[in-house]
């Protein structure tokens, strides 16, 4: 069965399929993962003091989504539990990965991974190399944990 | 079987149910009229001038959902195809009801009926009386046509 | 500021709003309660041993979802943290409201508040009374407590 | 600026962004094409008699997603009108790709491109090779066409 990576997630929420993540085929609707990932990787960014929607005021630049994909590994449906992780994965010039797992918690087993490529752009929409306040952030999260200690949010 | 009003829709929209909007009961799952809902009556506004995005910076008044109800009169489930349709209901000297009839293309039969209403409220958030701008449209659309005519958007 | 109800919560589910339930105009999406209150209550029928989708199979009747509503007391956004709360509201012959109550949980202030309107029907759709094993949760729920205790899930 | 295929589409739908679609930056909500593109793909096999919950049972196959992505080429934001197109791309042994382009249409641009891979599986869930009857479809579809002319549905 597929497995989770070894390294600690920096962020995972738990929570339970229900009518809204599947379909009459009694199983995971396949989009209903990304909005989970959004909502995992936004309050990541949040409570390391990156809120996306005041980055270009505070630090100059925007962080915008240029890729997304996602592989259905094992199906799973109505009320099973899963456990969404989140990890750094490559870090380029001007753009980095974040990879999430999906584990379906009574038993361990990765259901589903995924991952969101961010570029950083400037003001005015242009590509530009990851910022060093970014850079320093991403730098930490490459060694599994926040660059400081972040609330821990249920 | 239910029907609809006697009087002509100010604007419908015409759509296929999908997995995204059924559940593994094979029905309609009960949250997805809204975003329906939403999207006709916000492209409403916007094709007769009323942006509600820029309401504010070119008239000086937000419009503002306060309320939302639905009832579903008869079941339907995946691939029925639906006409949703836009009319006025009651205007207040501070708000309005948009009413909202989801009717199965097949056989005519009023399948859902829903309303959303709206209050007027000044840019810094207070309850206002509904503007005279707005209020010009909303005695045009009680007559079941918009103040101009609009463009034909299918 | 409006309040939440004295008696004790049945249910509740604390999250962060993300992109996926704010808008252009950076507050809730109107229609982003919805999910949220499904999750909740669908959780609660499946702890209390009342899956939906077997309700037919293992007990005889159906319950459908009749009526919906939302008031939209206090403007939300991005970030905000949310507590939804489930009580029961009126029981009736053939049908019951459960109570939706979205509280912020940084001042503990009701933002908004809802109720799904559930009848039970028979296996073919007609309605039906209420059946003793759904009502013996009722009468349970209507003292702020679960028949038999449920497990603990966050 | 990014072109779409010279290749007829197969299927489109068209659609103006709403508030369901952009968040609070005022673009697109990353994970809004996926819907759209599963209501219209759904909609094709639908309109070529290959409804996916009844292949099982009519044709003794399943099919399922087992991988999708997206790249986000241009920002869109609310009330931009959009057309969804669809393309067969890839055909392997045992699964192929149905390509999704989404195209402004004030300016033709290309604005993202999406694909989904579908497997086929037996009714018990065991990877097997594209049916006889898909594969009839897929040979048409490659050469932008249905099998059998569909009834126009917009």
């Amino acid at each position: 069965m597929p497995t989770t990576p070894d390294t600690p997630a920096l962020h995972s929420q738990t929570f339970r399929l229900s009518y809204a993540d599947t379909d009459p085929a009694g199983i995971l609707y396949y989009a209903a993962w990304f909005p989970w990932m959004e909502r995992m990787q936004s309050e990541w960014f949040f409570l390391n003091g990156l809120r996306q929607d005041q980055l270009s005021e505070r630090h100059g630049f925007w962080s915008v989504t240029c890729h997304t994909e996602c592989d259905y590994l094992v199906p799973v449906g109505l009320f099973d539990e899963i456990r969404i992780e989140l990890r750094l994965g490559r870090v380029g010039r001007g753009s980095f990965d974040m990879l999430h797992h999906m584990v379906r918690t009574s038993d361990g087993v990765l259901v589903a991974k995924a991952l969101i490529t961010v570029v950083t752009v400037t003001p005015d929409g242009s590509a530009t190399a990851i910022p060093p306040i970014l850079q320093r952030h991403l730098d930490s999260w490459a060694d599994g944990a926040a660059l400081e200690q972040v609330a821990d949010h249920a």
